[in-house]
């Protein structure tokens, strides 16, 4: 329960803020470093505006409502209502309207994590036990319903022409990709184009929507809020694909997650994809993993092929690279955005992106 | 699979309402009989067009479209977007918009089923196996999520001011209804309160709300919506008080559900709450059968102590006779509502519910 305590403590958004700048520092990109530390003091009333609406998600007795907010309390990144706010800062600012849509994003998100942890039996999710292990999977299924709900309430509230429909096709596509995923679950399938439409689902596509939402609510032209959402999509794939690296190379203590977890669940990461391509033998190694009881550990000897493979092939390293590719093509397509702080704040979360630890 | 390939002949409201006709006629009431048979002829080319809607649900190769299909496809009784079609016809008919409502309404219910089943680990629905039997947990669950987003379509396509405000609403309802289910789950509780708490929200509200929408469609003015959903309210109490003695007294191969499955699976039902009311020492066996692991099957002494405690203490009378009650009052909210065809097909609605025997 030490994380729940801490990001009491501090806003997530600061912590990892902080902790990226700190990182930046350490790899000698003192600039970068800099400029985190300027978003952190351009964006705090804001993202402490955000934190208000959120504390106004409805806390009551109800087993549906406390494993909600069990999960919620552990904080996240409030990455997505991040790129909600610093789009509508890119026009009229982010007034009432965008924060409900700061606060939906949010438990859009929170409400695909609720069932997906009772898809993939999870047991721990922000380094602390999942809302399914304290109130039971059903519980969470019904919470994960109601944040569904309860963002769309607040999506309508923000009263934008148009998004409630764009907010339930975003939200078919992360099903559809989900459910694309939980097909290839265990297959340890190789398929690029499998890949890239699941990540583009299940992740990208929501910071598209933030980033769209919060230019919407900001007032910005048609033309904007397409680039801004087309950056949203390119931001998401890049923290995915740094999500994937995680996999193999974070440090648990960080991630608030095991490492292989992905792996163990059988979900395709990049790494592994390349690694497949380049050398086919590891297919065996890998489904040795995927087969394992949840409460099996690893057998070193996997584990160290594994790794050995992810090395020799690069799959860790040009993931890595496609990360980095990604984060820059988020940035050309600010290219029609007027400069200013703004775009700078943009340009400094796609920089920073792939650096992150947790 | 008898039932999906008979109710893909017979359209399902139409075997529904031909069933009750001839329950109606064994006992004696001809009069009752004569004017479902009208009903049926009435509605028939209406719930044609709905079910022609209902065939454009999308219908993919993922598992989450051959979750939701498979329930789907196993009909229903299609009383709720019979609801909508007959509120309205009170007003300008049954056109594109009503039918898109209708649609919504059939999703929404099915929505519930498909988390319901994971949340019960249902095997048999609609006297087939229960999706989540045959393509998983995971993909009803995402399945559900899916359908519940499709219905949130088909409302906005409606176009109704303040109806997707009004079905949020209505679906937190539930939810809310479903988690107090969940945490009663299992404890034999008595109490009437939390009983009608939750047939409120988990039937009766998505009634409530099919006879309000197809008011609004059907551009009747308020104070008629109003008096419709109030309707439905009753209508869907009636209904579910039915279903409880169903669970007592049906016919398995009539109803598709084995005989206690409430009881079983921990859901307080009228009769037992009366009988717990009225002889507390019938607790006992009660909560034995609660206890049962779902292939055991009930001891003989135990299910006839309940069945003799349910006759003795008239709990199966008396749940029919608050659901005939229900009726009569879901008729008294009839009163502003024009005289005409719309409105005794909404009396012979009410009058036959008492009757279904599925």
């Amino acid at each position: 329960m030490s994380t729940a305590t801490a990001t009491a403590a501090v806003p997530p958004y600061s912590e990892l803020l902080g902790q990226l700048g700190s990182v930046c520092e350490d790899r000698g990109l003192p600039g970068l470093a800099g400029r985190l530390h300027d978003l952190q003091s351009w964006i705090s009333s804001d993202m402490a505006g955000f934190e208000e609406v959120l504390a106004t998600v409805p806390r009551g007795a109800s087993v549906v409502h406390r494993s909600a907010h069990h999960l919620l309390d552990l904080g996240g990144k409030h990455l997505r209502p991040m790129c909600v706010a610093l789009a509508a800062k890119l026009g009229s600012g982010f007034g009432p309207g965008a924060r409900q849509l700061a606060v939906a994003v949010e438990l859009i998100h929170n409400a695909t994590l609720l069932h997906d942890d009772v898809i993939d039996l999870g047991d721990t999710r922000r380094g602390a036990p999942t809302a399914r292990t304290v109130y039971g999977n059903a519980a969470s299924i019904f919470a994960g319903d109601w944040l569904l709900i309860e963002a769309l309430k607040r999506v309508q509230a923000a009263k934008q022409p148009g998004l409630l429909d764009r907010t339930l096709a975003t939200i078919e596509e992360m099903i559809q990709a989900e459910a694309l995923q939980l097909e290839n679950r265990g297959r340890v399938n190789g398929v690029r184009e499998d890949y890239f439409r699941v990540v583009e689902g299940k992740t990208a596509a929501l910071f598209r929507w933030g980033m769209y939402a919060g230019a919407a609510a900001g007032g910005l032209d048609e033309t904007v809020r397409e680039s801004l959402a087309s950056f949203g999509m390119k931001l998401g794939m890049a923290f995915q694909l740094v999500d994937d690296v995680l996999d193999f190379t974070g440090n648990s203590q960080v991630t608030g997650k095991a490492l292989f977890a992905d792996l163990r669940e059988g979900k395709m990461t990049y790494p592994l994809l390349l690694a497949l391509e380049r050398q086919p033998g590891v297919r065996k190694a890998i489904e040795s993993i995927v087969a394992l009881a949840p409460d099996q550990p690893i057998p070193d000897l996997l584990t160290s092929e594994v790794l050995q493979v992810l090395d020799s092939t690069n799959g860790v390293r040009d993931c890595m690279a496609l990360a980095k590719d990604s984060a820059r093509e988020a940035i050309e397509c600010l290219a029609s955005v007027p400069e200013g702080s703004g775009r700078d704040a943009l340009v400094t979360v796609a920089e920073a992106t792939v650096y992150r630890e947790k």
